[in-house]
């Protein structure tokens, strides 16, 4: 997947780190799916019919109409961050403003606590099956990569990471996707959080939470973020793309209130601040009170699709193929037959059926080839009836394969 | 200037480059200056009285009425990519919309530059004066700094620059802002411009031309940017922060075709992309054709300011100072008596006379003294009587040291 840039004039040189450079897969994948007539359950979108467009134009058109300077540069609007105390407390999470870092979507949490924590060359402990994202970031610093594997039931073993940590491994940072893991789907035990965080502590190493789809949650009682249980080595990165929709880039951090001003340092180099309108227009929105609600359809019908693809895969995968079964989030990791190869799967795919996913190796760290034949299916993205539709063109192309 | 974090718990390691971190003076004087009844000259903020605020409230209302996945993840919009091929013509660039690259703002055009060409360690070109935020963006890679002077009349000294490549000096970009120098308010001369075209060639060293400032010209005929000189080795960053608002936190970079791949991975990393209903929102107010008639009242009252500025400059001030002329852009720079300590006259300015400035040091690199007699006046967020009152109450703390 290393690019060619044959037309790049001559003599340019590039940071030594872009010769290894992977495309980005799943970008690449947005290209492909958004060709008319495409089905897709590839992308990691949120359903737009479901955004509360006209809330947020209203709460767009006070911002503008009430605050002059609205479209000025600002500090972190304060009244964002009492909104978001209290999101995080609905979570079990008791923080201060002054752990409140705005961000221009979790993603930017992501790099701003890479360059904040990682030395060139220093070691990371990842997933061997991640976010994408994650991988981005770190590649720059072309770091040790330490991984481990994830249980399909129960998420990241925590097991291995606590040999590595005993056998002298000292990573910057350790990340982890505790709730609805993006590909895998899974939700993280609450033995292996308590686990996890024991481990933080006791070797001094950083935990980053990423929990974009915590709020998503299809069931009675999930478990509270890791941040629940640790203030001082949990750095917990949160989102409005999902919960109110993406183009907002806003998100937030709660981290340690005296790393706030080192946080500022590393932000401002990155893009200076978060939009100060776009903070003001989410947290007008916030102020209406419909968030709960928005919510709660979210949960309905994402619930639903979720559970209309599990059936659907039941009913239509061949009975070889395993698949996570998500209280979270808005993904399912599938295994199909040892040996399957999902990237040629996807060419047949698109080509006989027009369906279209993400092929496991594309999650997989370093290239390794262990998720060959896996897949990743969003059900956020699509109705239940695309669903339906989807899983039985997608079971096609398996049994002709 | 380098930060003490005396509560962080123990244990924590953070990356390496972080123990030189400074703090962020301009941030810092943001707060200083925001408290009721200072009169401020510091900040590098544009006048938000002439934000084309119910113009930009329309555009955004008529996009999140027309546009239902406006809210949604999206590839860069093409329109207002077509739109700043127009604007770039303007400045006599041609360019294609194949060469644009959407940023979230300048900075992070600077941002993602430094990553796509910087190794750790690596050498930079720059000013020894200049915009903190290269300085900023530059940090994490502990590079080697080269730096030349700035003549106050022409701008970068291009001959020291052409001396340290002659040495075998290779750095990975040279840093330059041709038109309206933040800090210093010079504009790069006409031979200059082609002199440091002719050595990017020649040595093969990449030129990152910061343009914040160039569409705010109040003189007859600006010369045209470096982009217009050469194609391969400029990499042009524009931005609508000072000619729409800074809240759009939309800005561009115009770069080779074959690099865009390259800078849409490295831009992923940092954060996904740029608010789509924030793109679309500024190409709508590009549609509804106000642009021209929205710059030509900013340089008509920008450049009323600026004239306030220097003529007040002309009456108040010692006859042993000295400041430049800006022909575009928003500040001036004022040289006092050598030996003058301008950290210390701030502290004086807004304790005695409730009025701030950023004082020279500020933007000297790596902590030189070159500047400490030294500061920077904005004349971009005061109204003229501001600024007269501003100027004068100045005058009275430089006489009375």
């Amino acid at each position: 997947m290393t690019q060619q840039l044959s037309t790049l004039h001559e003599g340019l040189r590039l940071a030594d780190w872009t010769q290894s450079m992977k495309r980005s897969v799943l970008r690449d994948m947005i290209a492909v799916v958004s060709r008319p007539g495409i089905l897709s359950l590839a992308g990691g979108l949120p359903a737009p019919e479901l955004f509360p467009t006209d809330a947020f134009a209203q709460a767009t058109s006070h911002v503008l109409t009430t605050h002059p300077r609205a479209l000025q540069y600002a500090p972190p609007f304060p009244a964002l961050k009492a909104h978001i105390v209290e999101l995080m407390a609905q979570r079990d999470v008791p923080c201060a403003e002054g752990e409140v870092f705005i961000t221009t979507g979790a993603q930017q949490g992501l790099d701003v606590l890479a360059r904040l924590l990682l030395n060139p060359g220093g070691q990371v402990l990842i997933e061997e099956t991640v976010y994408t994202g994650i991988q981005q970031v770190i590649a720059p610093f072309q770091p040790e990569i330490l991984t481990v594997p994830t249980d399909l039931e129960t998420g990241m073993d925590t097991g291995a990471v606590e040999a590595l940590l005993r056998e002298g491994a000292r990573p910057a940072f350790i990340y982890v996707i505790p709730d609805a893991h993006n590909p895998l789907g899974v939700s993280l035990s609450r033995e292996k959080r308590r686990h996890l965080v024991e481990l933080a502590r006791r070797y001094a190493v950083p935990l980053i939470e990423d929990d974009p789809y915590g709020f998503l949650c299809y069931e009675q009682r999930p478990e509270p973020p890791l941040r629940a249980l640790d203030s001082e080595w949990v750095f917990y990165l949160g989102s409005f793309s999902k919960i109110l929709a993406p183009a907002v880039r806003t998100g937030w951090m709660i981290a340690p209130e005296a790393l706030i001003p080192k946080l500022t340092v590393v932000k401002e180099a990155s893009d200076l601040e978060t939009s100060a309108f776009m903070q003001r227009a989410v947290a007008a929105f916030l102020d209406t009170g419909q968030l709960p609600d928005h919510l709660a359809i979210l949960r309905l019908e994402y619930g639903m699709r979720r559970d209309t693809m599990l059936r659907m895969l039941e009913e239509q995968f061949p009975p070889e193929a395993r698949w996570t079964r998500p209280t979270s989030g808005m993904f399912v990791w599938v295994e199909l037959a040892a040996g399957t190869d999902t990237a040629a799967l996807l060419k047949r795919a698109v080509e006989e059926e027009q369906v279209a996913f993400i092929p496991g190796h594309a999650f997989a760290v370093q290239g390794r080839s262990h998720a060959n034949h896996c897949l990743r299916l969003n059900f956020s993205n699509a109705t239940p009836e695309r669903i339906e539709e989807g899983i039985r063109r997608l079971a096609r192309v398996i049994r002709s394969g």
